[in-house]
């Protein structure tokens, strides 16, 4: 969609295949609260996939997805009071809200039912948004968040809706403190980067997984204390399994009034005994991302201990190979696109 | 079984028939720390109905069934401080707990994975436990309440099982607060003490059924505020239904993070959509009962505000016709047994 303001070049699909290709539109002219961000790196996440491959069936094409932003402020409007050209910055899975509804007032635009999402979104003027997959964004100052200095800006990007999305109930659900037992179900994006803020935290932190040869990966590579977990021993688990799979046996493992979490999304419904969770108090809750607040508060929790994800970074022009490697979860754990260092004209 | 305490007479099941006889039996003999009550009220619970009929296929028979009683205290232990006789007192669903695990030391022995249940339980010496249904009760001490002098006895024994199991989760989860709105699913024993609850604690509450004609019943008995809900708009849901029942409807109303909690137990599993709850951040918790501590604050919050169940009091002759009509929810809306007001030696 044209928007009269910056040209941008990225890559979109234009259709179910989800084949990405060059893709020349323009951004919005550059609001008073705007800020404008020359995109440096771009992870790749399985909602991308869902989306341009429309398994929701929302996709409007042309889709540039990405929604795991880092990059460089390059202008910014005369209201922009946070930030000034040459910060680094990140962008995540949405970038604005309605600012007035209970969620937003408390602090929780992501749960906003007008949340406007990075990519494939519909903007408060009824744009269609396009997401990182391009050489610019444009963005409100008020959903942009600084990235620490000392971070890798590739193996940063992930953090920005991977990270966030398991921090941010750790956090909300006190599975964040030193001593207490996590485990982790599932060790993709969402997964290798719960292990390490468990860690970071001061967790013991037990992976979870069905697949016995991920136990050396789990624990060293990841820093995992234990690999399978006894039953009723963990304060809470993070399950990251985006397929169905049986609840029950996960429930069992949680300690009386444990709290499992769940943030990936199976689009088979789940099974709940409610014999698995009333009897002990046992508590399952959705997560979707986090807010602004808990991006830039995980960023800061990232900077201080050094963590960042463990990606492979490709060039654009290898987008549609590593989002076919993702499909059969092939990558240690995250791809991110070389978004600056690539020459997104060139032919797909 | 025989314990050589003080000499016993209840009511029994034999067999999976669940049809109650009487039963001569004595308690254990009375250790320093207990209480001998005399029973004067016993609650009928959905529970009893489960365990006489072996429905859970723990049975233990002869099984003599009640874990909502109402009685005054006929006897101390030397070991006793916090009642004598003469006092008006509760006891609920279980009688005794490990003292020593974490949801104990927490004050969450409801959760002990060694609670000793009321009736058809295990206690720490062996001995199965023989429930309310009877003329005498011996318990420790620390696991009886005081029951406020201002309520009429025979209403207020459900709240030792049918009420603490719906405010405790009220208080947990935060839905006690003046102006937030709650949902109710379902108006049996429980249901109809969650919108006492929930009156008393000044919100909104909405009775949530597919019975149309429960609208001038939750409204005009019961003081709800509304009958049926719209999507998004509940704090908080206590969820009562014991058979299958779609979750996804009931979740759509909550507001995003949103608390549902379940208390009924159907046998099948529910279904979870991860849809329902992951992009709205919402919860979904199981609930058992409540602590002594919870219980007795409950007590105290119902004598303040005068809430007992809407009970219908029948003698023990009696039961084996109540039984039958509480399996098809024949009644409005807890059966309570006049226990010393019986003549149980009757014939059945």
């Amino acid at each position: 969609m044209e928007q009269g303001g910056k040209a941008a070049l990225g890559w979109a699909a234009r259709d179910a295949s989800g084949h990405l290709s060059p893709y020349s539109f323009s951004r919005r002219v550059q609001r008073d609260g705007d800020v404008t961000i020359k995109v440096l790196f771009c992870g790749i996440c399985h909602t991308d996939l869902h989306i341009i491959k429309n398994e929701w069936g929302n996709a409007m094409y042309p889709v540039v997805p990405g929604h795991e932003v880092v990059g460089v402020v390059t202008d910014v409007g005369p209201g922009v009071t946070k930030f000034e050209a040459g910060d680094t910055v990140g962008v995540g899975y949405f970038v604005d809200s309605c600012r007035s509804c209970e969620s937003c007032g408390a602090g929780h635009e992501n749960y906003c039912p007008d949340v406007v999402l990075a990519s494939n979104g519909v903007d408060g003027d009824g744009a269609t948004t396009q997401g990182g997959f391009s050489d610019v964004v444009v963005v409100d100052q008020d959903y942009v968040v600084r990235v620490p200095r000392n971070l890798p800006l590739d193996a940063a990007a992930p953090l920005l809706c991977a990270g966030v999305t398991v921090y941010s109930p750790m956090v909300e659900y006190g599975l964040n403190a030193p001593g207490k037992r996590l485990g982790v179900v599932g060790l993709g994006g969402l997964g290798h980067m719960a292990v390490k803020f468990g860690k970071a935290f001061g967790m013991t932190v037990t992976v979870i997984s069905s697949s016995p040869g991920k136990r050396e990966e789990a624990i060293e590579r990841l820093g995992a204390d234990e690999f399978l977990a006894a039953a009723g021993t963990m304060d809470g688990i993070i399950d990251t399994v985006s397929a169905w799979h049986p609840l029950a046996a996960l429930l069992e493992l949680l300690k009386p009034m444990g709290q499992m979490v769940l943030v990936g999304a199976p689009s088979k419904p789940l099974e709940l005994p409610a014999f698995a969770i009333c009897p002990s108090g046992k508590r399952v809750a959705g997560n979707g991302v986090g807010s602004v607040g808990d991006c830039q508060a995980m960023l800061d929790f990232a900077g201080e201990h050094g963590i960042t994800a463990d990606v492979e970074v490709v060039g654009m022009d290898y987008v549609n190979t590593a989002i076919e490697r993702l499909e059969r979860n092939d990558v240690r754990y995250r791809f991110v696109v070389d978004v600056a260092g690539s020459l997104l004209g060139a032919a797909a």
